[in-house]
């Protein structure tokens, strides 16, 4: 199947409108902060949620809007989380209806989503006074929705691809946003898809979950998993495929073009991680498991000696045995080979679970690039995953150790 | 029980000398790189390991020693871990033999273990060539030993104290090193533990292995479990009491001795974790299991988020809910209160699961100190659980950004 990236972010489907804006959440009086997608018709919709107990209001107010499968708008604010505050679910709830008030849509038609801090009241005063603007705003205006979901993100998180289902023109479009706080379980942070495709709300949510597990579900960037995490998609059908209501070729095609924009975004969330100055994927082959391949991947990916050593750009494998180690499911350490490689080329470091001679400048050249695989063989089956997260810096605990203030 | 602590670290029993010199494993010219620590007679001996799949050949060559449940010497280097090299078993054996030269203890007495950086083949030469001036300096030299496990600890860790038992006055003293890789669970990194109490074999063990549970395996600096963990006892009941040899008051005196050493020097590891600037306790009250009691304490102390926030005296309470939120036991979020305290007083944060409002002011004079609690208690049952860590810095990145050179 031939996927082509285009441009137009969420608004690249047929039929979707978007904008973003400020509106005063943030004390920041620059940055866009309220965003708003919205459908020309109802779309069939699916969701997948962090699993975190302490829930976002958003989060629970979403799920219950979804559970009929459609939804035709996403509203979604940055600079406050709307989680662990007492009148959440009433503020999110609220915000749908801004959205109704100003489109007829229903309430029960429209996505919630928030973030930023968690535990402070998020006031609602700020979005009803500006719903007309962004509402009135509404257009080929993806770059403005993602850069109002953005919090410490420092690029705006963006793909739109094209391809054809049953000789039909299809598009995708995706925003994200993600840098710390990520260690998703269900989903990560805040994704939202948008496509024409005409499929099925059940087998809609069949793609999109089965999707993650592979996707943002093996993204790390601090080990710690958000309250808020929500990633969501609507199709509206309008490409005029013929309906996919079953697994088969059609299906299938619609499941390499959302992996196409997942994984893209997985990548670009990792390597946007708070901090980081490279993006980490680790590549583990010749497993005897999906469950193994995945624990050893997100072991190493999520390892903050790992994470350290590629900042300074060290070949320190040991610590990559060690977080093998530690994964949790039965390896055989004596069969295990490791390599880095980036676009400079490959260096192999350890055989068969020791250390090789190797050249300490040559794989200082391979580690400076700001894309680096951690190749991981463990010789005991054809299985292999593969996760993504990034270096930790001085940067990081910059960020985090003054967040609110 | 009274408990008194006093000078003399591992020395501080009846029948213990202890050396340590610079044999030159290190470049470093000046920092000791070698301990030997000896009892006069044989001693009752136990010891935990790390549960890491990558082991140390030390670890398995001193398992393999104290399988008959005695030992006499403890010898040890730092500057090398002697893990994941072809020769490792070798080298860890040949260290055993040279005490065993020089002192005419048998070398399945002896305990080896090794701390530095994984997968360089290990030169047992300086070794060889200092065995006789490391013997010939024991004495009464417990500061040598424990700055030569050192690695990057900034301090050296000791404790040591008097007690009674059955009339007779009772010592143990122990040294400790430990600062990063360390998230252990089954005990953490190098304690060396020596006595003068009469207890056999069997219930050395059980006191060593149901104590570490509650002090060294609550203890995280950075999540990596190290593949060198190694904590080990030496009894040699030269302090004459009746012999333990079953449960009864005699033996939970021992236990309460035990776990004080083990407590203190859980904080100090804790303290010193590489680049820390403070202790942080997380005592979790109100749960209904011990089991989720010790998950939630764990998550809190472990979340690079929160740890990133106590560098910055942030009183980002939302962020110990998330970590709560994703330790994996059930938990009613709303019944959660949190508070923090130092020597400055205490502040609550959080009421049932909500914010509330309180004095940032006040709350970052509190969290500036340099011990730190975080309190949460559950409100759903009785049960109790400590964990110790530390917070996250720039030294940490700094120093874990560029170790081995």
């Amino acid at each position: 199947m031939k996927i082509k990236e285009i441009s137009g972010g969420v608004c690249a489907p047929v039929g979707f409108k978007a904008n973003g804006i400020h509106c005063g959440i943030r004390k920041n009086k620059v940055k866009r902060d309220f965003a708003l997608i919205v459908s020309d018709v109802k779309a069939a919709a699916a969701g997948v949620y962090t699993s975190n107990l302490v829930k976002g209001a958003p989060v629970v107010v979403t799920k219950s809007n979804l559970s009929d499968g459609y939804a035709q708008a996403i509203i979604c604010n940055s600079g406050n989380a709307n989680t662990c505050n007492k009148n959440g679910l009433e503020v999110a709830k609220e915000m749908c209806k801004l959205v109704s008030g100003v489109s007829g849509i229903k309430e029960e038609d429209v996505i919630v989503a928030s973030t930023g801090v968690i535990g402070l009241p998020l006031d609602i005063t700020p979005m009803k006074e500006h719903i007309n603007v962004i509402w009135e705003g509404l257009g080929d205006n993806s770059d403005f929705a993602s850069e109002a979901i953005m919090t410490t993100d420092t690029v705006k998180k963006s793909v739109s691809i094209e391809f054809e289902i049953g000789g039909k023109r299809c598009a995708m479009g995706a925003i994200a946003k993600g840098v710390g706080m990520v260690c998703p379980n269900m989903a990560t942070n805040l994704i939202f898809l948008t496509t024409d495709v005409a499929i099925t709300p059940a087998m809609l949510q069949k793609a999109l979950s089965d999707d993650v597990k592979d996707s943002f579900n093996m993204v790390s960037v601090d080990g710690d998993q958000s309250t808020n995490d929500t990633c969501c998609i609507l199709a509206n059908g309008l490409a005029g495929n013929k309906l996919i209501d079953s697994v088969g070729a059609d299906y299938n095609k619609f499941r390499k073009a959302l992996n196409y924009c997942t994984v893209y975004l997985s990548r670009m969330i990792a390597k946007d991680g708070e901090g980081a100055t490279k993006l980490i994927e680790c590549n583990v082959t010749g497993a005897a498991s999906k469950t193994i391949a995945k624990a050893v991947a997100r072991s190493v990916i999520k390892s903050s000696l790992v994470k350290a050593a590629m900042f300074g750009a060290d070949a320190n494998w040991g610590r990559v045995l060690c977080a093998i180690g530690y994964a949790g499911v039965k390896v055989d350490v004596e069969a295990i080979d490791v390599s880095f490689t980036s676009k400079k080329g490959e260096i192999a470091v350890c055989k068969a679970g020791y250390g090789i001679d190797f050249s300490e400048e040559i794989a200082k050249e391979i580690l400076l690039e700001d894309e680096v695989s951690i190749n991981i063989n463990l010789n005991s089956g054809k299985v292999k995953a593969t996760a993504w997260g990034c270096d930790l810096t001085y940067e990081y605990v910059k960020i985090n150790g003054d967040y609110r203030t």
